[in-house]
């Protein structure tokens, strides 16, 4: 189709592209609007300064990112459609700021999908991070999670099609027997999807249309991407930032320079640079970094000399 | 503890109160700000027009939420304590507008507690209503169902202990026999709970603490008051309801009548009523109607007219 | 530029047009995000049914927004670029789901716009309606009200421009004589731009980017199209009501009938309506009202039934 | 009043205080939920852990807001009665999480009171800050400022007035007698109150309810206190700061310390670091700060190692 609407051609090339995640997930884009250039217009409106070139729109980015400057990047959006375990979804809601249209088990039944995770994901609790996991099993002990999570998930769905009335007979285990003799003796109607559904485990995949403005995902991105978030939502941090860094690659680049890899001195460590540092040296070294602007060399410096 | 603050006398008497809901779960006030004469005292701002007398607080109450102005009602905020299963859970926070801390499985166990329905609320899914559950089962039946709940709740625990590394075997089911022999061989670790819990399904409860202001009290409650929302949120719906009732009468009245038990006509409806009606007629009929306000009878009866 | 994604013919033919309001404003559609087929698409991953008909996505729009499901109405965007008063840009800004960039008198120096309304839209303080004007003036009277705010506008921008250092002499105010000779003796170098714009009455003009999604956009036009509402605001929800007639037919009839001419009964109203009617006579009434759906004739029968 | 409610006894010396801000303007507390206790509270319900000792809870406050987890915060509430000229209104209003109740110039009319700044605030516009002030006038330059200013606020209400059809003539300005010669020949019945308050310039005052939750507060504190920030709304946020620092030290102290005054490094400032320092005698200057906790001073020597 034909637009005058600001156009991506990495998005144009990428939608309807699955981003795979875990073993059965994905994301994917299935709408947007604008692009870092929208970004760019929105601040010189606040601004009121004109169209600039290409390298100021690219250091007004980092600019605005840097200060804290957010409205202009909730400009854009951007619609994925997602399909993921159900304790990741619990996750991601967290973002309220962002719009969600899910599969719903009262109207439809789910899939028999679920994730498993790979051998070298299976991992023992941290012990010096209470929300992680850390160190190694022996094969054979990850193989046995492995089958008691590919048990349990079967077993579950097993259940929820014996609810739904759907499933006859025929099992390996001697209790799911039972059930079809109990229950196909007499004409059994099936329960309530929104009912059934309850045997089902978190490790299950549901979906959803997840649409997000550009401020927003650039917060959940940095969240999300923390080696303190659960790996398996890390999987799907990952595949959104790498199309992040497709759309809008000055905005990726300061994301990962101002947000994802930046680190914030707390005044007491600032009090400890200041005693450490001879801020002439250091005022030296600067001076080979190049990817330092200006403004940010006299911020720091001005910084560690406590004007 | 003595206060300057506004205090309700209900709220007072009943933190702590656990209201009850489902077989496990519970609702319960832990902190609130305000009560009806902080909403009045808001609109009043906004209008410029000093103290009145109760009855006229009542009234401007009553207008207020009969006219959308909802800005006053967010001058009220609710905390609860809430034990509730995770698909309930599920269902609440989409409702954005809400403060949540959640029980986090990735650094707590959680406790063996499910949900498990009465019997009577067993039932076969709507046909009619594809979202809902209507007609009943035998007893045998619901019996039958409520045994698989019950086995599949359990037998998802007791995998979870194992994968825990907290639970060293006998069980009445043969499987289980097997992860014993296997894991407690070789000094199984356990795996991390943010793994573990993947096998628990979504009738294990979770807890949180949720907050909220008036206003998005209100338009939760209705909609999950409503006949198409699953019994279950109801449940909880419901007890909230009696607590707005017992905090703020007039609120809750008010809603009750414009609200929860209100009826949107549409352009068409309105039409087919002009039609229909005498409106002289009607207008007598509304005389005797004490409980409706002058300004609505003429309201209504300019609608009706056309004018 | 060539595209993938949803295009909408409308808004593609009216990109960059200027949606006159007042005497200097406007609304123009910068960009946007999807049109009604988005809003049917989400809607249909969360009941999980499969593509239908053209009949049926309009009997789908108007199902959701009849009962409230608004989440699948923020699956698509829309961008305005306005020019509006500062008070019609105060009255919009308390819609908070909205994003907005506004042009900042910090950075920038305002032109001299200022809203000046038409002679028959100045009137008198209503009577009856605390917040509103009716009845009319006199010619005469209108013409001088526009002699004021003519002065009051030019004169608060001839002190600006002098508390900017921008402005030398000249004037038709003596006290204006007064500055210049005060200013302009001793090279005034003007006072900060925004401290200045102080001066500046709120009928002056202001622009922004103004982004929203469809769901706050339905309900932002039923509160500001309301005849309660300030006429210059509902000059702008006009012209935004306009474009959402072009953009999303069907979505914009639903809103009509079930927002925007709808009529909410009471409870109380509810009853008196069920004592006046004879439920068999208004069915047949019904009948012939084609515009009507089956499902929600049966829904008005059954409510003043009192089912 | 009897509450067995968290209370604070900073607040509760301080309802109904006026914090003087500018020259008319105040920040008065009128109700407010929780202390940090709340906050706690709502922090072990996530992470599963019991009530702990006084320096546990600091700790874990520290801990909160230095790793960004925000929701706790929101658990606590205040509600503020303020006075403030409209173009700081404007300015806070951007904060959108937060509920708002103003006085409403449809309903009322406002008060003949302005915002005119202290000689020393008047000042040339910033030549390298391009929305700020610095450098100074003369005192003549200033006075003739503030006249201006002050005529400009005074001429304004009395066409305010005027226009309203509630002053009678009388003015040092011959164009004032004109506006009576005109007005009350003919028995001028005021226009409405709506169109009036147009000739008022944004100086003005006005009032709100504002309210907001923990987490809300400490973001547009940190915004507002920036030397970025117009010196009129620092004001209010200095005012609001005080409050803050009273009603809960410790989050206080920790908003200053990993808010207010932090600084985010970027990754190539990280760098920069990196290449200038011994990081084993960075770690031997660390030892003798003992106001930075163990795990903080490994983060950051890890950091600055690189790993």
């Amino acid at each position: 189709m034909e637009t005058s609407r600001v156009t991506n051609q990495y998005l144009e090339d990428n939608l309807e592209t699955e981003f795979k995640c875990l073993d059965h997930g994905f994301v994917r884009v299935v709408d947007y609007m604008g692009d870092e250039s929208s970004i760019v217009q929105a601040a010189r409106v606040s601004y009121g300064t004109g169209t600039k070139s290409v390298s100021e729109d690219k250091n007004l980015i980092r600019y605005l990112l840097r200060q804290g400057h957010s409205t202009p990047f909730e400009m854009v959006e951007i619609k994925f459609h997602m399909k993921l375990p159900i304790f990741v979804a619990r996750q991601f809601i967290r973002h309220r700021m962002a719009s969600v249209n899910e599969y719903s088990a009262r109207y439809s039944i789910l899939d028999k999908e679920f994730y498993i995770p790979k051998l070298q994901d299976i991992q023992p609790q941290s012990t010096d991070n209470k929300q992680g996991r850390s160190g190694e099993l022996t094969e054979k002990q990850a193989n046995e999670v492995k089958e008691i999570l590919l048990e349990n998930s079967n077993n579950a769905y097993w259940k929820y099609e014996v609810l739904l009335g759907e499933k006859k007979g025929d099992s390996k285990f001697s209790y799911h027997e039972d059930y079809n003799n109990t229950f196909y003796d007499e004409k059994f109607p099936g329960i309530a999807r929104e009912m059934a559904r309850m045997v089902l485990p978190v490790n299950y995949y549901t979906q959803w249309y997840w649409k997000v403005d550009g401020n927003n995902l650039l917060k959940m991105l940095k969240l999300r991407n923390d080696k303190h978030a659960q790996k398996e939502i890390r999987v799907y941090a990952e595949a959104m930032t790498e199309i992040l860094s497709g759309w809008m690659p000055n905005v990726f680049d300061a994301w990962v320079d101002y947000m994802a890899e930046s680190y914030t001195l707390s005044k007491q460590m600032i009090e400890a640079l200041r005693k450490y540092m001879t801020v002439e040296d250091f005022e030296d070294e600067l001076k080979s970094h190049k990817d330092i602007s200006k403004r940010e060399k006299e911020e720091l410096i001005n910084l560690l000399k406590g004007n």
